[in-house]
């Protein structure tokens, strides 16, 4: 059994459907496998609108199909839900420059987890009041205090830079698995990603 | 042990991608479930196009990692490949006209296994010689007799209806695994559709 920790870059996008299975699975993963997740925000839309990858939009079959697949896979892994919920959000891209900041502070991933919670429990979304204030309150941070830090140019730039970074991994989609160069799309490849992590494949007998 | 076998109707479209995973592992997957396939030809193009959804053309980003994923994941399964493949195809729908020519006849399912073979181990095109007589002469029909009642207007109006029909259960992509009205799409869906199909929900305390 070996002792170190593999490191897997967890790219996410506060206002993807399908994170919300992820952000909710992964503390439970590192408890049990020899992994640790480094919480990456970025703005998946700023991507997906310069690659014309609209997946949901104007696809009524699609985005119905989407909800009914996540309620299942919630049910799956024990997740409680209510959907669907407002998507796309309104205020996606501040919803993702607060998880900057949490990640420039320490308290990034608990700020997700309690966002998520409350919209795909509460139906309130992400980004915007109530969600927005509440969340922050239940990490423990002053939601005046952040609001103005994610409203700063800085933390703009910060989360601009960290969205070309994903881009530059060859990342289109959110959530994303990154293990060194190997990238994994979707909540439905972290099992994918755990097996590259441990042994550099998927294959059993460890090719390539 | 249930003795009885459950029916999952597997909707597929020759040209899809991922699909090319499915085809190779549900006679697998049979001899291991309680499981039965019913082999559905339709034309997953004519809805993609009619709902404006084109995930790989023009996405090359997106298209890159596609190839990548199916080659992971096909050395997961064991199945050999070369990718690239050539994508889109030229001859989609003809392709899916001889499978309908086959379910009526009974070797939808070899053939389709032996088009996909070609295309995925040797790079020839489904559809367009010399895949298409090969992979008839493979599964012991007269190309000339096959590709003559593929033509005409009987097999044309078969597909069209048989895509009508996926269309009516909700379905936009392929593969598509149906269990009754609940649908499964992509090849990574495969062990939700076994799961369904054996207790009617994903849940393990068996709850919808």
């Amino acid at each position: 059994m070996r002792e170190d920790h593999v490191a897997i870059d967890f790219w996410f996008s506060i206002g993807s459907t399908y994170t919300y299975l992820s952000v909710m699975r992964l503390s439970d993963v590192e408890r049990t496998r020899h992994v640790r997740f480094n919480w990456r925000p970025f703005n998946v839309r700023e991507i997906m609108l310069e690659q014309n990858n609209r997946p949901f939009v104007g696809k009524p079959m699609k985005a119905a199909y989407m909800w009914r697949d996540i309620q299942r896979r919630a049910g799956m892994y024990g997740i409680p839900l209510q959907v669907p919920v407002p998507y796309p959000l309104q205020e996606m891209e501040f919803a993702n420059r607060v998880a900057i900041v949490g990640a420039s502070e320490g308290w990034c991933e608990t700020y997700a987890v309690e966002t998520y919670r409350c919209w795909f429990q509460q139906g309130l979304e992400p980004g915007s009041e109530p969600n927005l204030s509440d969340s922050l309150r239940k990490v423990g941070q002053d939601p005046s205090r952040v609001i103005a830090v994610a409203q700063s140019d800085k933390t703009g730039r910060e989360l601009h830079a960290a969205t070309e970074e994903a881009q530059s991994l060859g990342i289109f989609g959110a959530p994303t698995f990154a293990v060194g160069r190997e990238i994994f799309w979707g909540d439905d490849r972290l099992e994918d990603a755990l097996q590259w992590a441990e042994f550099g494949s998927l294959r059993s007998d460890g090719r390539k």
